[in-house]
C-alpha cells in the first residue's frame, strides 16, 4: 500500500520512520522493468570472479562472461585507426607526433575544427557534430547504393539504446485500450520489454519460427496484431535485423512483407540495425530497411514511418564503451522530429568522445590513405574471426545431443535450444527458478560459463534456450563449446 | 483526437495517409518539455552563424554563445593531465613514450587494469567501474572531513542530468491527487522542469528570495509543500547549491534548516552539487547536504534520504562533452537501491571515457607526483579567473540603471533582473512572446550576444531576468556586459 506522505504516525516501533521511497512506494514500472543480460546470473559470475580472487577452490580457474556481446572484454583488440584519431582528439598537444600517421592527424583536426572551441569537452548540439551527421548520411548512401540520406534526418545518440528508448517515448500515449502497443520478436533482445516496462506501454509479443532458422513470418505479424487490438493500440513495430539473440539474417522479399504489412496496418517501423557489419553465413546479405524502403517506390518509400538504429559497439569496431551511435528517421512527421531534438536536448548531447569515434567509423580510411592499408586488414580479420566462430559454434552445438543450434547467420550470438529432463524442469520449479535459468545457474556454478537463460529474451512455453556470444577468442571457444556440451549431457544424465 | 490505427479510412483527399505519430497521436507528456537553455534563442543563434559565415551583413561579427555553461566552447584550456592520462587510455601504444609524466603512465595503466579486457572499449558493468567509485568514495571523504563514503552507494552516470532523471524516475508514481509531486526552486536548471514533465509528475514551485541573494527560506518550502498536498503528494525536494541559474551559495545553517524540514515532511532530499568547486564569494563556503547531515547526527544521520550529483562537466574542469558524473545516495533502502543499479543496466553502462576522466578528478595528482605543479597551477588559474569573472559581471550590471544583479557567490551564471518598460511588454505579448524573450531575441539580433530569458528558469509574476554565463574570456566578457547593458538601455529609450 501506497503511504501518504507527512503522514508522522508511520513511525515503526523501533522509532524508524519508514523511509519516503521504499519497493512499496516506488515507480511501479521501474520495479516491473526485466534485463537479463545483466540480471541475477550475471551479478552471480561477478561473486565467483571476486571468490576466484580470494583464492576460494573452485571447479574452474575463471569464469568466461559470454553473456553479453562485449569484444574488446573477451580480448579483440580495438582498430588502430580509430584510436589513433581518438587520442589526437583527446589531446591535440599530439597533433605535432610523428609517431602517428598523417590521415590520422588530418581526420583529428577536421574533427577538432568541428568541436566547440576545437575541443572534445564542449557539449555538441544535441544531435550530433554536424560534420559527422554529414558524413554519417554520405556513409548511408554507400551502403544503400546511393539513395540519398539527408543529414538533418540523423540523430547521434549514446549508444543505440539511448535512440531506441528515445523513439519509443515519442510513441507512447494513450491508457487502458488506447495505450501504445509495440510489437517485438521473441526471442527479443531485452531492452526492449524493459523499456516498454518503464515506459507503460503495451509489450505485442510476435514469434520467430525457430524452425526456419527464426525467420520472420507475416501471418504470424498478422496474428500478433489481430490478438492485441482491443487490448491496446499497436502503433510500432521493432524488427532486429541481424537478430539478437537469434542471429537470422533477413531475407530481402521478408522485408518488403514487413514493409508492406507495416504500411497497410499503420505502423511505424523500428529498425534495430546494429549487427550491419555483422553477416557471416554463405548466401546471407545485409538489406536495409531504408534501401528496401525506397526501392518499393511510392506509396511505401514516401510515406512509411521508419527509424533505423546504428552504433559503434558491434560490427569490426566493439568499441562499446564509448557509446557512441545514431538513428536515422525517414517519413517522421517534422513537427515530431522538432520534437524529437527538444527531447534530445535536455540531456545536452551524447558523449563527443563517441561522436568522435563513429567519424572514423563513417568515414573509414580510403584506398589512397596511408592507414588504408592496416585499417583493412585489422577490419577483415576482425569480420573474418567472427564468421569462423559462427561455424564452429553452430557446428559443435549441433553434435551435441540434446542440444539444436540455428545457423549464427549474423549478429554475434547463438540461441541454441537445449532438452532439459522433466525432472530437472520440476525440480527448477520447486526452487521457483526457470528452468533454462536453473540450467544456467548450475552451469555457472560448475564451468565459470556464464550465459543468458533463453526465458530473459522470451521463447515458445515449454523450449528452452540460452544466448551465448561467439566472441571468446578461437583458443578459448572452442573448448568452452565442448565444456558446454558435456555439462549438457552431465546435467541430462543426473536428472534422467 | 488520438487516431485508431489501423483506420483505414484516415486517407486524406491527397491520397496521403495520415502519419502514425503526429503532434496529436504523439506522447503528450513529451510535448509539454520544455528546454530553455537549448531552445528557440539557441536555434536562432545557430542560423545567425550560419548566415555569417555565408557573408550575410550583421551589425557584430560573432555570435556570442552565453547561453549555457560550456566552459571549454569559450576557449578555455583543458587541463593538461586529465587529457594526458585520457590518451594514454585510449591509445595504450603511448604508454612508453617519453612525452608523458611518468604519473600519467602509472594512471592511466591503473584505469585500464580496471576496465574489461583493458579497454576503454569494453563495456563496464552499469553502476561504474569499481576502481573509480572507490576513488570517489575517498574524495567524497576528503572534501567532508573524513565523514565515510561506501563505493556500493556510488553510481556512476551519463552527466549528472542521467544521475537526476534516474532518482527522479524512481520516485514517480501515483495518479491524480496521489501522483508524485516534487519541490523545486524558482528560478531552476530546466532540467527539473523537463523531467517532471516528461515523467508526468508534479512540479512544486518553491522560490527563492531575490531580495535576499536568492536565499532559501525554510518557510517558503512549508508554504509551496502546504499549497501542494491535496492536489498531489509531495515525495522529493530538489536543492541547486551553488544555484544554477541563481549563483547563490547556501550557508550552513540553512542546509540544516532544509534538512530538519525533509526530515519532519518526510522528502527525498536531491542535492544538484555540481559546482561545489565553483564558489568564489568571500564568507561563502560550499557545505555539501551529506556532511551536514552526518554532523546533524540521529535520527537525520540514520534516517534521512539523500542523493547526491556530481558532474566532470563544472567545476575547473569543464569538461562537459565527455559526459561523466556520479550520484551518491545515502540512506536509500536497499531494495530500492538494487531496483535503481537495475535500472541502470538497461542502458548497459556510462560513457567509460567519461567515467575515466571521472578518475583523474576525483584522485588528482599529490604533491609528490611530477604532474602536481603545473595540475595545480591549471586548476588555480581557472577557478581564480572565474572569480575575477563573477566579481566583474556583477559590478558591471550594477552600474547599470534598470539592471540589478545579485552577487554571484557561485556556479557559472549571473540572472540579473532587468527592468522592461511597459510599452515593451505591452509590444512582447502582441507578438505572442515572453517580454524577456523578446529583450534577448532583440539583443542577439542587434548585438550577437545570446542569453536565456529569465521566463526559461521560472522568476515571479512580472519580473525579468536573464542567464548570462560568465565564461567568456576576460577580454571578451568585459565588452561583452557592457554592449548588454548599452544595449539594455537603448532598448529602454526605445520603449517609453
Amino acid at each position: 500500500m501506497a503511504l501518504r506522505a507527512g503522514d508522522h504516525s508511520r513511525v515503526a516501533m523501533n522509532g524508524l520512520k519508514e523511509k519516503v521511497l521504499t519497493l512499496d512506494t516506488m515507480n511501479p514500472c521501474v520495479r516491473r522493468v526485466e534485463y537479463a543480460v545483466r540480471g541475477p546470473i550475471v551479478l552471480r559470475a561477478l561473486e565467483l570472479e571476486q571468490e576466484l580472487r580470494q583464492g576460494v577452490k573452485k571447479p574452474f580457474t575463471e569464469v568466461v562472461r559470454a553473456n553479453i556481446g562485449d569484444a574488446q572484454a573477451m580480448g579483440q583488440k580495438p582498430i588502430t585507426f580509430l584510436r589513433q584519431v581518438l587520442a589526437l582528439c583527446v589531446h591535440p598537444d599530439l597533433l605535432n607526433s610523428p609517431d602517428f600517421p598523417e590521415d590520422a592527424r588530418r581526420r583529428a583536426e577536421r574533427i577538432l575544427q568541428a568541436c566547440g572551441g576545437h575541443s572534445l569537452g564542449a557539449y555538441s548540439v544535441s544531435s550530433g557534430i554536424q560534420l559527422i551527421r554529414e558524413d554519417a548520411a554520405r556513409y548511408i548512401e554507400r551502403r544503400d547504393g546511393g539513395i540519398p540520406a539527408d543529414p538533418n534526418n540523423i540523430f547521434l545518440s549514446t549508444g543505440a539504446s539511448d535512440a531506441i528508448v528515445t523513439v519509443l517515448k515519442l510513441l507512447v500515449a494513450g491508457e487502458g485500450p488506447t495505450r501504445t502497443g509495440v510489437l517485438i520478436p521473441i526471442p527479443q533482445y531485452p531492452l526492449y520489454s524493459a523499456a516498454l516496462a518503464e515506459l507503460d506501454a503495451v509489450q505485442v509479443d510476435y514469434y520467430l519460427d525457430e524452425e526456419r532458422a527464426w525467420a520472420l513470418d507475416v501471418a504470424e505479424l498478422r496474428r500478433a496484431l489481430c490478438q492485441a487490438r482491443g487490448h491496446c493500440c499497436p502503433r510500432a513495430l521493432c524488427i532486429i535485423n541481424p537478430g539478437n539473440p537469434t542471429g537470422q539474417v533477413q531475407a530481402r522479399e521478408c522485408i518488403e512483407a514487413v514493409i508492406r504489412f507495416a504500411f497497410e496496418e499503420r505502423l511505424f517501423l523500428m529498425a534495430d540495425e546494429v549487427y550491419q557489419d555483422n553477416v557471416y553465413a554463405e548466401g546471407s546479405r545485409f538489406h536495409s530497411f531504408k534501401k528496401v524502403l525506397m526501392e518499393m517506390g511510392p506509396p511505401y518509400a514516401t510515406q512509411q514511418e521508419l527509424a533505423s538504429f546504428h552504433s559503434v559497439s558491434k560490427g569490426y569496431m566493439g568499441e562499446c564503451g564509448f557509446r557512441g551511435g545514431y538513428v536515422e528517421v525517414v517519413n517522421m512527421d517534422p513537427a515530431v522530429q522538432q520534437q524529437m531534438q527538444k527531447l534530445m536536448s535536455v540531456r545536452l548531447c551524447p558523449p563527443v568522445p563517441g561522436q568522435a569515434l563513429l567519424h572514423t567509423v563513417v568515414s573509414p580510411p580510403t584506398p589512397s590513405d596511408p592507414s588504408f592499408a592496416q585499417f583493412q586488414a585489422e577490419r577483415q580479420a576482425v569480420l573474418a574471426e567472427l564468421a569462423a566462430k559462427a561455424k564452429l559454434t553452430e557446428q559443435v552445438f549441433n553434435e551435441a545431443p540434446g542440444i539444436r543450434c540455428n545457423p549464427v547467420q549474423g549478429a554475434m550470438y547463438a540461441f541454441p535450444r537445449v532438452q532439459l529432463p522433466p525432472r530437472a524442469v520440476q525440480h527448477a520449479q520447486e526452487l521457483g527458478l526457470a528452468p533454462d535459468m536453473f540450467f544456467c545457474m548450475r552451469l555457472l556454478e560448475e564451468t565459470g560459463i556464464c550465459v543468458v537463460p533463453g526465458s530473459g529474451f522470451g521463447q515458445r512455453e515449454g523450449t528452452y534456450h540460452f544466448r551465448m556470444t561467439i566472441l571468446p577468442p578461437m583458443e578459448k571457444l572452442r573448448p568452452l563449446l565442448e565444456t558446454l556440451s558435456q555439462f549438457h549431457a552431465k546435467f541430462t544424465r543426473e536428472y534422467s
